[in-house]
């Protein structure tokens, strides 16, 4: 029996999502949700684990991201889309893994390390930021995903991932957790308006999906460029230029695009006719875009309808793992059922 | 408005409740649950967290847990027993206070510390065992509990409990949760039939409440006395002698005991006697025990019923204190109700 494709993937519903999100991974779910069982989970427990202090922001952004998805065509009918926390059995499983990890593994967790380094956590850090590799490593489980789409940068969670899988899987000698394989993004990282390596709402320097066709124009005019490019005829630099690593991501007239660079490395080419290019290409391919989030935008109550349903379905699938997880375990309790409120 | 009096109290599933345990805790309980409203937990997430490759074993003695609170007394039409896994919101709870602990400040609770040296965990730590004072920090806000009965060596995890509980109700600006205070147990820990300071079946030096007659006559034939006792006419020591511990815990004709403790430290009299008094003393406290208990291991069944039941009560109850935590953090999410499977 060929094993079912299944991908989990998904959010922190810290804020909209922006044209870096769109290029690293949003285009890429549009496509995999058609060939792959696709679950997009809006995680706000793991918003909360470095968010305490503002959980409205969490949940705020739950109906700003879920808008996000459907108006890049992420297809409700084909790909569950569902909120985290609405799944106390992910919780549960949290509990029942923490056990087969232990502290000095998730502190040399690459990426946990960055971030822990980023966010100046050190000797004061949450022990749910610890744990959250963990959760995440839940959130899979529970799914039996067998792909994830990351950048590269994530790679150590799916490893983290795949080592619990088998902790469990060889202690109770089953075969009950599945191993997940990464996608890898094909797009590199999308750098900010202002050229530094990375796009984020708290650098002020991202294009949100949601931004008007009014702000898209106005941020891309304030780009930044090749800061050495000063007057039209100078010969420009193309590399570390964010006009045009955007319309490396987004513009689909390649040879034009080439034509573009040449002359912009030449000399004789004005950022601003660049920057004209690059507003035609965002624009026409954010309409749409904006369009949708409109539509839906109008009627929330069909989004909390659609996100309901889906928390529901995504609850389903996840306790059924978690009824096998206990079972395996020997700690199904037949005879102890239980109902929710 | 007088607060009701709300008692969380319980064992972790990893073995038959011994004399020990009766001494320290269930008498007590026996006479709280008439004054106090009280919730007893048998904590099998807790008992995981160093069980995880012994599942059968927790799994097991939640019925013989269950058998001797019910044999000593406890009684389900007033105290609430419940099982700890079957509520996944103390899950959930765990998983928010998680955010609101450092782990530099669960390395330094002085119980954890304690247990990690005896455990030999060291560096293989497991994440949830360092984590499970907040778990117990969870069951113990989830019953808006204000009164813990512990022995002084657990006073940390009441302390620790207060600091959540103080942070969440200071970060969310509210009330709605409780402080909880220690109930000191009056009775000094029990030692081991065979003198060690403590009781425990990894000792194999307890008399366990379910032990049959003929067991509790040969155990306490074999006990531990004063090493230097060798003839009846030599003078013996009552301090540090088990025997006589036992007696001061359970003996309720105290002149006699001391009477029995004077000749004892003059000279004259055999520890054979004094065994023979311990006996009949613990047989005459066992005997209803163990009648209540057979009669209930005789009705699994009813037992299962009963903690079916409990749990019920139980969930309903942290459902709601969960409800308003969420609430209060603002992430009641109104619109997005999901219902268990």
């Amino acid at each position: 029996m060929e094993c079912e494709k299944v991908i989990l993937t998904g959010d922190r519903p810290t804020g909209r999502l922006h044209l870096g999100h769109f290029a690293g991974s949003l285009r890429q779910r549009v496509e995999l949700q058609s060939t792959h069982r696709t679950y997009i989970i809006i995680a706000d427990m793991q918003a909360l684990t470095d968010n305490v202090e503002q959980p409205d922001k969490v949940r705020d952004n739950i109906l700003e991201v879920c808008l996000d998805y459907l108006s890049v065509g992420i297809d409700p009918m084909v790909a569950t889309i569902f909120v985290q926390s609405l799944i106390p059995e992910l919780a549960m499983l949290t509990m029942f893994f923490m056990n087969l990890v232990t502290v000095a593994r998730l502190e040399r967790n690459p990426t946990v390390k960055d971030e822990i380094a980023q966010k100046d956590f050190e000797r004061s850090l949450p022990v749910g930021f610890l744990a959250y590799p963990v959760s995440q490593a839940a959130d899979i489980a529970a799914f039996r995903a067998t792909h994830i789409p990351v950048g590269a940068d994530q790679l150590p969670m799916i490893e983290q991932t795949n080592e619990i899988v088998r902790r469990f899987n060889g202690l109770y000698r089953c075969n009950v957790l599945r191993e997940a394989k990464a996608i890898l993004s094909a797009v590199g990282r999308l750098p900010g308006t202002d050229g530094k390596a990375k796009m984020g709402k708290s650098l002020g320097n991202a294009i949100y999906l949601s931004d008007s066709e009014k702000t898209v124009s106005t941020k891309i005019r304030g780009m930044f460029t090749d800061p050495n490019h000063l007057r039209v005829e100078d010969p420009g630099t193309v590399e570390g230029n964010p006009v045009f690593a955007y319309l490396d991501a987004f513009d689909s007239d390649k040879d034009g695009l080439e034509e573009m660079k040449a002359h912009y490395r030449r000399g004789g080419l004005g950022d601003g006719i660049v920057k004209r290019r690059l507003n035609e290409v965002l624009q026409s391919m954010l309409e749409p875009i904006r369009r949708r989030r409109s539509g839906f935008a109008n009627d929330p109550g069909e989004v909390f309808r659609l996100l309901r349903e889906g928390s529901q379905e995504a609850r389903e699938a996840a306790s059924s793992v978690y009824d096998d997880v206990r079972r395996t375990m020997g700690i199904g309790y037949p005879n102890l059922r239980v109902s929710g409120s």
